[in-house]
């Protein structure tokens, strides 16, 4: 039997549920942050469309990048005329998903020169004492600082899209691969056997009057292999190692060289920088350092390298680095156009389908970008950050 | 037996030479075009240096970056500060190495928008009649003119270095692979067996002065697992696919987007821009055109779609992208600073062990840079080019 919420939709969230259903006016794969809130949004826009979300894994998913993506909301990263639609994700992110950890946490931009907007790093040591000995500052002198950042739980937001989408109605169908068909999608009910192996229990075909293609870096692959549509887009698989440096609710976020180093229980999570994408075909591996194998990725462990002396607690036994690959949280992230500077986008691929990107910049512009979306499907011309 | 030049050095083709040596002045490692010319040179400038020069494979070595590199001088490709340099390589190449195939050969190179230098392309048509049908002027209507551009064979070149260096009395030792190790090499010289594998017949152990280690986008590899020396040198697959459309002693090279139409034996061969470096562990791969397996790997064929509307002959059957990797020729490429817009160097990377790198702007300016390690390591101060 499906499970039912009181005046909400379906939710199936394994195979003992009968899954009957055979069209809905609108699908969308994938209850990452960007599907979760196009489909919330889509529901609050137009409550008469029948929409199912599907998600391959559970809600929250634990293998996307949404689970692990930073959660830093900053303004230094939102690109020119993109300002307002930050702004109401921000405050967004702050009042309308619940618990989602929000809290405002400045962030220091460091730097080795001057440039325009930057103080001394040093005199700012007074106002985030907190920061002492993270970074040196004869080595990053300058630091711009963004007292409007902040940060938050991604996966929060996520979940609470997801539960509240359907709410407000939508069917959520869980464990389930969805592949993209011409008019529709074929759905592959995912079981776990006995040994631990993940098989397709049963497969449904389902008639859909519009796709909503939220698989993140998945998903262009899947428009190209199942539709045909070849796209410009790209991906990277990003690793965040811990950094085991005692952090506090008021230590400030920290970016160096591009790498983020963002307090989270109690340490840090490293946020390296994304030079390019990585080639198709490309299968991540551990590096090794001074001839030992580790766990992060060689350009990784070259970013680390590179700012060791300008970062020392980078340079001591507080950076997990691991033995493999398993033992770094690693996700692979889209890259909308193939670049790692493009804001989250969507795009319509053919008649039926649209995909929607995250990417890099998902926490400044994401909900904003899911909600444009939303807004174009339901036909409504006002965007609330206008 | 070795075998014997009159008054050059000596040369161990195969494993039945008997190899007894146990200490050179100085060893090159790689026969490429960066190593035969360091050898070559060093063996002019210093000629009572011991010399040995070593090549994991035949002269030419049919598996580097060497034979398979464009052969395009280009003033358009130097850094600035450079430009006396690249000039001494021009000369250096019509005239010091016999036939290696050097023209000079006017380059073209495309722009969709205006800017400095650049004319109108349908005006240049003119003058280059044979491009005519190659671009498409209304797509790509700016050029600048490289009327000083010129092609060669760098194959031919390793090869007239490497026979010159012995001439000039250098030992060179083939089919051996060379690992660093403290003070010298170790050699593993290599044969085939009855079932073509590829065996290390017998190993020496050479005490060496000084090591350049000229191996190509292996040479940073080596220097790390084998003396334990990190670099910032990174490397990318760079394949060269066919194109069957005809061309003659008169068509110029072109080049549109970074791709290189490079008029070769009676077509083209065409060489992408390299974009960056590929990661650590990446192993090429072929693509897909159309849901088509092809040998191009994906990111050139990217490269190659997106110019097939200014480039017609790309969208012709007159492009080769075979149907496995194999079909299409290509090497790993060294990107000295991981970078591709960087200029051929050569690096001090510990006592008595010199890295020497070419790369993508070894065509104008490799020689030079393996002379000047050359004149380094012999002591001499002046530069022909000064």
């Amino acid at each position: 039997m499906p499970g039912m919420t009181r005046q909400g939709g379906q939710v199936w969230a394994h195979v003992g549920q009968a899954f009957r259903e055979t069209a809905y006016d609108v699908v969308v794969v994938g209850a990452g942050r960007m599907g979760g809130a196009c489909a919330l949004f889509l529901r609050q826009l137009a409550p008469d469309v029948r929409l199912l979300l599907v998600e391959r894994g559970g809600l929250p998913n634990e293998e996307g990048a949404t689970i692990l993506a930073p959660g830093v909301w900053t303004a230094l990263d939102v690109p020119a005329g993109r300002e307002r639609e930050a702004a109401w994700v921000r405050r967004a992110l702050a009042h309308d998903f619940g618990n989602v950890t929000f809290g405002p946490r400045p962030l220091l931009d460091l730097h080795a020169e001057e440039g325009e907007g930057r103080l001394p790093s040093a005199d700012l040591l007074a106002q985030f004492p907190e920061a002492a000995g993270l970074f040196d500052p004869a080595a990053l002198p300058f630091a711009r600082v963004d007292l409007e950042a902040a940060t938050y739980r991604p996966g929060a937001v996520a979940l609470a899209c997801g539960q509240r989408a359907v709410r407000a109605g939508a069917d959520l169908l869980l464990n389930t691969h969805a592949h993209l068909t011409p008019g529709g999608v074929r759905l592959d009910r995912l079981t776990v056997t006995n040994t631990h192996q993940i098989v397709t229990h049963e497969t449904h075909e389902l008639r859909a009057g519009l796709v909503v293609v939220a698989m993140g870096a998945d998903g262009p692959h899947a428009a190209e292999h199942e539709l045909g549509l070849h796209t410009a887009h790209g991906r990277a698989y990003r690793q965040l190692p811990r950094l085991n440096t005692p952090s506090t609710d008021h230590t400030p976020t920290l970016r160096a060289g591009g790498l983020i180093l963002r307090p989270q229980h109690g340490g840090f999570t490293l946020v390296p920088p994304i030079h390019h994408r990585d080639p198709h075909g490309y299968r991540p591996t551990g590096g090794r350092l001074t001839g030992v194998p580790v766990g992060v990725r060689r350009e990784t462990l070259e970013d680390l390298l590179r700012l060791m002396a300008a970062l020392p607690p980078l340079a001591t036994e507080a950076l997990e680095v691991g033995h493999s690959l398993a033992d770094v949280p690693g996700a692979w992230l889209a890259l909308p156009e193939g670049r790692a500077d493009t804001p989250p986008c969507h795009q319509h691929l053919t008649e039926g389908v649209h995909l929607l990107l995250g990417g890099p910049l998902a926490d400044p512009l994401g909900l904003a970008v899911a909600y444009d979306l939303a807004a174009r499907v339901a036909g409504v011309g006002e965007r609330p950050w206008a």
